[in-house]
């Protein structure tokens, strides 16, 4: 045994492991990809909600970063980074802690898609004595939030921000609806969605004569895809960093790249009906059931040995809180290999995000060969 | 406004509210009904995770109490609690805890289901020099884990752990499969399906000549609903602490008596779907669907105004990390009101467990008219 498998032995289950050389090379991955073309990498740290990960994923650990909790915002500013957007729609009682971020050196900017939200801004800019910037945000594909491509509200919710206290400091899409499609090529067609919006309406401000510093759009799987960022200035991706089985379903990655996994104990079994019972329910692999729609359904996720290497055939096909049930495939004919009670597997999960927001550290295999397990603290809450 | 209103107005979203007079009502209606029969009850504490809590839930404070992992066991043994059954399958590897807790004076015993777990057991009794009590797990429903009706390895379990260095502490059992029908009358059956396994097995250890001093049974639904505990010393139910949404979808409750919900406010809107989006996403409400099969789907939970009174016709229908989508139920013709920018609102959760486990503090609504809310930190972990 190496120094890591004693140590790794050592983790009372269920844990949630991170594997450092995948998580570097999906970092590196990246910031290859969109820094070839010219353009900023905004990484997204909610899915790390780590200062040890952020550490590693931004360039110089100052930003930028983009964050989707204002309890994001004030760990990672705490931590150093300078320039922060809060990637969710403001609301007018939130201002009071962005503007506190902001005292205190974090260029901190704000996203909204409403009227209200900009005269809510505009205000607070003004009883505050400081220009709080805002982006506004684009529904690019009708997943969710977003001024509707073409609305002329774009223009006066610009205006507003504009001639206000505030400051209108650009635009900005994601492509939701990318986590739900598959293939490269669907991927690459949708950055273009997504850059075709942001580009448009940064032209439309601009020719209202307002400005429009900031074009930014993103998700995984379309990061990875893009190939034209004319008029872009920069790319935002955040579950890159581990990656999970619903961005390999969709292939935004390979199942190799997974860094993420869940470490379980078997606890028993019910072998007349092949199943191999863990501690790693629900409670440790969350509720997520994203691979349910797709081609291949990972149930609650896909069992490894200890080391990590899939085992053909098992998947947990069913959680209780703090039990999972493993067992074959539907229709999987292959051999499946005896687990006896106290038998140690990692588990691949479903969406990353979720997951990890289950524990409250990362037990760190780190990429040098033989080191000892690191524990990187995580944090959750608003 | 009251004093209540007042920090209720203060506190940030997304939240989780605990209403107290609603809690306390549940604690005491099943105190009440499994009291009234003579029968000690066994509180799980596995949806609390929180000592404010289980001092409310624990006649003196000091057990009986349920658990479903061992960080559960450390806090409520350090909080007071001398009596604890580990209702999770126990592995070799955490036999060191339980050693530990019992060494400090709580009396924790593990469940097990299989000769190679009470060797186990007894191995580790006889090294630590102090005798394990364990109880074994029963299948009564094919829900999960535990020993099926009949089987003879219950008794050569049984032999293992007496004969051995053990202790044979008696028998459990938990009809999982009740949170998946509906009905009183069908939960009694569920109940009588748990008692007559567990009276049985009991019968056959003692016929062996083996002890079985405690009979354990339950579930929120059965231990409701049950009317014959002849032969039973102990019942068990976790969630009718706080109630939800799957278990009033079964019966088990009223809406009115669940007494958790997510506090979150409108962040935006998109008028032409009849959306409207929150700050309650995924992260705040989990990803638990557990009424998607109900009857009545309620999304990802109901929606009631900041004072808790539900809005007839929404749900929330959808949700991402960070975003919460409601809308009017399929079908439904009634008026929805407007909720504009800012509006607090509060969601009932479809499972308690799953969405308490996102939040590390549970904002308290004193039952004392008037008097300020209280914060009761909750933790989580293995």
């Amino acid at each position: 045994m190496t120094v890591q498998d004693q140590r790794l032995a050592e983790v009372q289950t269920p844990a949630l492991l991170l594997d450092e050389a995948k998580m570097t090379r999906n970092i590196d991955r990246l910031a290859a990809h969109v820094g070839g073309k010219g353009v900023m990498l905004r990484p997204h740290l909610k899915t790390a909600k780590s200062t040890d990960v952020a550490r590693r994923v931004l360039t110089d650990g100052t930003g930028p970063a983009t964050v989707s909790t204002l309890a994001e915002a004030e760990v990672f500013a705490e931590m150093g980074v300078r320039d922060i957007i809060y990637a969710v729609g403001i609301t007018p009682d939130k201002l009071g802690r962005v503007a506190a971020l902001r005292d205190k050196g974090c260029d901190l900017s704000v996203l909204l898609d409403s009227v209200a939200q900009a005269q809510a801004v505009a205000e607070a800019s003004a009883r505050l004595g400081q220009a709080i910037p805002a982006l506004i945000e684009l529904d690019c594909d009708g997943h969710r939030s977003g001024v509707a491509p073409g609305d002329p509200v774009l223009v006066e919710i610009g205006r507003i921000l504009h001639e206000g206290a505030a400051e209108l400091r650009g635009v900005l899409t994601h492509a939701g609806e990318s986590y739900e499609m598959t293939g490269r090529d669907v991927h690459r067609a949708l950055a273009e969605v997504e850059r075709a919006a942001a580009v448009g309406a940064a032209e439309t401000l601009r020719a209202a004569g307002l400005p429009c510093p900031v074009v930014s759009i993103g998700s995984t799987p379309t990061a990875h895809a893009i190939e034209d960022l004319t008029g872009v200035t920069e790319v935002r991706a955040g579950v890159y960093v581990f990656f999970d089985l619903v961005q390999a379903g969709i292939g935004a990655c390979q199942q190799d790249d997974i860094a993420l996994s869940v470490l379980t104990t078997v606890i028993g079994h019910q072998q007349q009906k092949g199943w191999v019972i863990t501690d790693a329910g629900w409670m440790a692999m969350s509720r997520d059931r994203g691979t349910a729609a797709h081609a291949v359904d990972q149930g609650y996720g896909v069992v490894c040995d200890e080391a990590g290497q899939p085992i053909p055939g098992l998947t947990v096909i069913k959680a209780n809180q703090e039990h999972g049930i493993i067992a074959a495939r539907e229709g999987y004919e292959g051999e499946v290999p005896d687990l006896p009670l106290g038998t140690r597997l990692r588990i691949l999960p479903n969406h990353a995000c979720a997951t990890a927001a289950q524990y409250g550290a990362y037990h760190v295999i780190p990429s040098a060969p033989g080191a000892p397990l690191l524990t990187w603290p995580r944090f959750g809450g608003w």
